[in-house]
């Protein structure tokens, strides 16, 4: 199906998907999930298209959040303040955009372009520039085909507003980031504006519906009485990575990111092993005793063990009893260009990547 | 006269009088002039027109670079990068700039409008938002009668640019500081975008002229012979506030600003006293020995006390001897909204501000 209605069970879906896409990032999907009932409950529609239903000319410009999760749980947005850069940027350019793209999978920003769209009425693209999250602004699919980060609009709920237009997507990371902090911690932002034809060459598709998907799968095995994480790790060709108690979590905002780690002790058939998360808004690495047994840009993600319900970084704490898994990236990210934009090297560790899937034969349990 | 092209000797004269309106701050006034000889050289012309020459409804932008001075000093600039800004935000006006304004008057900031307004080819307005220099983009009488900092667009050597618009003018400083932090000091701006009647009723008016006319002063009396100091004050109605010795500098670089004090060692009649002259790129205040002797809106500039130059905030150093002056502010500083703004309580002291002339009945010499 190439066009689509958002229906409220979708959304329901959708949410939990996208908090297991975002590998920990993305903000609090139940925040999320508030914002696009309440646009259904306004009679709003959210129209999702395929990427081949886009034109090579059409005008695309993505929406999204930008800032540390931990202040939009602080600061309770309603996914529509991205509109007001977005209408900037449309202005900026003269030019009607013709559909609304997501940027990333994972909490908030993969709901936020659906408000967006449905306050706008425009249709949301079924794809998006990472196919999980990452923290920072060039580290997208768009980044690696070439297409530019600006001119983007970057503004606050106070009405605040810049256009940037940098040198770089590097630079406009930089730039975007203190104005983030400065406006708070959080920001609005409409970015990589661009057209069909690079568009759809450079953004990892069905990102929309897989999340769906997932948690279509997920409520469904639970209904039937069947394993969900088994069901899902089957659906996406995940691992499981650990199960066990968080025993330490220690966090710290720098430079506009919650970086952090979370220590995990092993239980069951990890008994005696123990893992480490380190994260800057999303999981990086997931360390097992003295291996690293996954890494970006694959996805670690951390389920909570009763539930199956993803956590995200911000909601890491003593005592949750965890399940965490690990999935192949998207293709796109294992190319030379994509492993130097957000391999482990960028991130500060000295390792080369390996595939989740080789260093799980590599590796194997404890 | 109310047109007149610069000639050689104006921009000598020139430069040396906006060090001693700059009270310290605005960089390097030599700079400032070998950018401007430049142009004429080159056989560019630099046209300055009298505020009564402007058309109520003509358009004007004024420019300056912003930053730490002694960064300015690092990355000697031509003053054409201003125009990279300008030319962004007539772009995003659509509009025709019809004059240039400087926005205060001190080293290089007096310099890059009439560098800019040579290359474009528009005149420069005798006139500025300041009367001085002051460190923050909000302390300019524009700001006092309502006219906003934005869309201002701010820019750096290497091509990164935004154009911002805030909320207010203190929300244009504290964002536009961050970005010029990012870009590594300094960064050039077109700000205070406005039409000729708002800008008749809010500008300092003649201080380009009156810059002229303190270097021709204090040139003239050297070669006749006569005190300088004395024709300086003379003209400028301007106080003798201490001689003496630099014994200590301290400064470091916060939030974007050169911050710091002098403390001078008393000489002749000052034997026995110590002034202490702190600092945020301009003068703030003079504290002679447990007296605040002048504070800011008023001027305080150090000079060298051999040849009468001004010394900028970040030529201020061990072992000169130098001799502080004070002038009275333009009157638009002087009201309850201009102190607010920029009268000694914004800046951290808890004391009244007491007119330059009334303290010197006051205090009198030690």
């Amino acid at each position: 199906m190439s066009r689509y209605l958002l229906s409220k069970r979708d959304v329901e879906d959708l949410v939990v998907g996208a908090a297991i896409l975002g590998t920990g990032g993305g903000g609090d999907p139940y925040i999320g999930k508030l914002m696009v009932l309440q646009e259904l409950e306004r009679g709003k529609r959210v129209e999702i298209v395929g990427v081949d239903e886009v034109d090579n000319d059409s005008f695309i410009v993505p929406v999204a959040a930008m800032g540390t999760p931990v202040v939009l749980v602080e600061k309770i947005p309603s996914g529509k303040e991205a509109l007001f850069s977005l209408n900037l940027l449309e202005k900026y350019f003269n030019k009607k955009v013709e559909f609304i793209s997501p940027i990333e999978a994972g909490g908030v920003n993969s709901t936020i372009p659906l408000v967006v769209g449905a306050e706008r009425g425009l249709p949301v693209i079924d794809a998006d520039g990472m196919g999980r999250a990452f923290p920072e602004l060039q580290m997208v699919t768009f980044h690696l085909y070439g297409i530019k980060a600006t001119p983007m609009a970057i503004s606050d709920e106070r009405g605040n507003a810049a256009i940037l237009d940098t040198i770089d997507n590097y630079w406009a990371e930089r730039i975007a980031r203190v104005i983030t902090v400065r406006y708070g911690g959080s920001a609005w932002i409409a970015i990589y504006p661009t057209f069909g034809k690079p568009y759809k060459e450079a953004a990892v598709r069905g990102s929309i519906s897989l999340a769906i998907e997932i948690g279509r799968t997920l409520r469904e095995a639970k209904a039937g009485g069947k394993n969900p994480i088994d069901a899902l790790l089957d659906l996406v060709h995940g691992f499981e990575l650990f199960r066990g108690k968080i025993i330490d979590v220690q966090r710290f905002n720098i430079g506009g990111f919650a970086r952090g780690e979370a220590v995990i002790d092993g239980l069951d058939d990890y008994k005696g092993s123990r893992l480490t998360i380190r994260f800057q808004n999303e999981n990086l690495v997931a360390i097992r005793d003295d291996d690293i047994i996954a890494s970006v840009p694959d996805l670690i993600t951390v389920l909570d063990i009763e539930t199956g319900r993803p956590i995200t970084t911000e909601r890491l704490r003593y005592g949750l009893r965890v399940l965490v898994i690990g999935i192949p990236c998207n293709e796109k990210w294992r190319t030379p260009k994509g492993l130097e934009v957000v391999g482990p090297k960028y991130f500060g560790y000295d390792i080369e990547y390996v595939p989740i899937e080789r260093r799980m034969k590599e590796v194997g349990r404890p």
